[in-house]
């Protein structure tokens, strides 16, 4: 008997639903729109029979011991969804609930950072580690906190919002409504936000000058930087000193050894990874100087959620 | 039989030992100078002479289980003191080693906020909370986080330095020699600092004016508060509101269900607590508003550290 674990990626226009392997492969997954579905009662019915169809294509000595769920707003003790801004499913949603009636299969929820920081845990470079921090470099900021083996869940099991610490008081403004958060300058979104504002202050030349203002993304700057442009560099610089700090910082509180960086914006490689390690052992306290490695992610990029939510199956079934 | 463990205080003026019940009663207690000592192993052969003397005051059927030690730059993992700015001993001192090898006792050791959390989760207020957060405003600020209820201490050991995250870039000089720490703003000297400033660069009324500038201390501007002096009021909510912010984003991380204030500036009790309060639920992101009570620690001020570092053991021993 084989055992499998079902992964599902839950993001604002696509679902991703896999299968994957005890050490960590997705040998089969699908795909549906999240936002196809107003009523998530069809929106289980339509993933349940998605995972039907999985297993039917599965050798027959196959076995799904469980389902992981990544969603936005999760909440791992609950097993919901709640008020995520970007999912059209308002309120409370007991998503973990709704799966586990439909497949009898146990089912596990939390948000999208944590789980990919239990995936790094159990198939990527975090394996032998207890205390590590995963940080999410895309559209938002976001983390996962893992102290004494254990993920950081919290009394509310939101814990790990890292980009939504205010670093600057009447900083810029944050899709959750406040002002100043770490992932309105530390994202893809943050960088293209500092270029924007660059190009407007900043009379030099710079071949972001030849795209439209509001295409620019962190993809563009990085290949203006390839080109040395100024601006572009500029940006990385001031991107990953501002994350060094708010590392050196996390480094105080939780002391990992390692922070691993995820997702568009840590695809710069040394450009964004150089930087942000310089500002990090600039602005650490003395005792923990030289304890912290940055490292990339060792998930590879398309399937990471999907990884990271199967593997809080395979973390919690083994138990 | 009955059951004690030793808790030891190590400051860097005076070191307290004293005998701890396990429901958390300190019966009896010695102080020794720590400055007095400039040789480590002459401080551990008093310190261990102290002991013999405090178990030969017990009753005939009373058992010592351990001991704990609350002190600066305490390495729980490796039991030892590291470069603690504060005391004599330079370098890496294995005291935990030391005191084990002359009493034949279990000996822990940590940092005296860490031992102080500790000892609030064994006998005070956080008895039955599993994720919680401690901070002491003292010389210093000092904390300790615990998680699925283990304190964090990190890969170091040295985890729960909140004081020592930096919260203005070029801010003031802290003791750490970087630039704008938490607790050179909120603190016992923090608010002292704030006030002297005031003082210089505000011209009202002031009967803090009637002390010289160097003798305002935390208690001085406590006084004066309840007089209603405006320049001691302002430094209060001054400090309640960077406080509530820096602890809003703390919640973001670890999602405490409470916050416990302890040491010489949470005594001022509504003048920190309230603008404190209110600050955190300002900055508090949406999904853990309401969620976290801020609260005084119920260990009682003179013994905390004591019944902290006695904590340890009984948390220790009895797994």
């Amino acid at each position: 008997m084989t055992k499998y674990a079902i992964g599902i990626d839950i993001g604002g226009t696509n679902t991703r639903v896999g299968v994957v392997t005890q050490d960590g492969k997705c040998i089969d997954k699908k795909l549906i729109r999240t936002d196809d579905y107003n009523d998530v009662n069809l929106f289980v019915n339509d993933v349940s029979d998605l995972i039907s169809i999985l297993k039917d294509n599965l050798p027959d000595d196959s076995e799904i011991i469980g389902i992981g769920i990544g969603a936005p707003n999760g909440n791992f003790y609950k097993g919901t969804i709640e008020f995520a801004p970007n999912l059209k499913w308002k309120g409370i949603i007991p998503l973990a609930d709704m799966l586990n009636k439909k497949t009898n299969l146990s089912t596990y929820l939390t948000n999208d950072a944590n789980a990919a920081a239990i995936g790094e845990m159990q198939f990527g470079g975090a394996k032998n580690m207890k205390n590590f921090i995963f940080i999410t470099l895309g559209t938002g900021l976001g983390s996962g906190f893992v102290a004494g083996g254990e993920l950081i869940y919290g009394s509310t099991g939101f814990a790990g919002e890292l980009g939504h610490t205010i670093i600057y008081q009447g900083g810029r403004k944050c899709g959750c409504g406040r002002l100043g958060c770490l992932e309105t300058y530390c994202s893809a979104t943050g960088i293209a936000r500092t270029v924007q504002k660059k190009l407007f202050i900043d009379k030099r030349h710079s071949i972001l000058r030849n795209i439209n203002i509001d295409l620019i993304d962190s993809k563009s700057i990085y290949e203006a930087a390839l080109f040395n442009d100024e601006i572009a560099l500029e940006a990385f610089e001031y991107t990953g000193k501002i994350l060094g700090l708010i590392l050196a910082n996390a480094v105080a509180v939780t002391s990992p050894e390692a922070i691993f960086l995820f997702g568009g914006l840590a695809l710069a490689g040394d450009l964004i990874f150089k930087p942000t390690e310089y500002w990090m052992n600039y602005y650490m306290l003395n005792i923990f100087k030289n304890t912290v490695k940055l490292l990339p992610s060792q998930l590879p990029d398309n399937d990471a959620a999907i990884l990271g939510a199967a593997a809080m199956v395979w973390k919690n079934e083994q138990k």
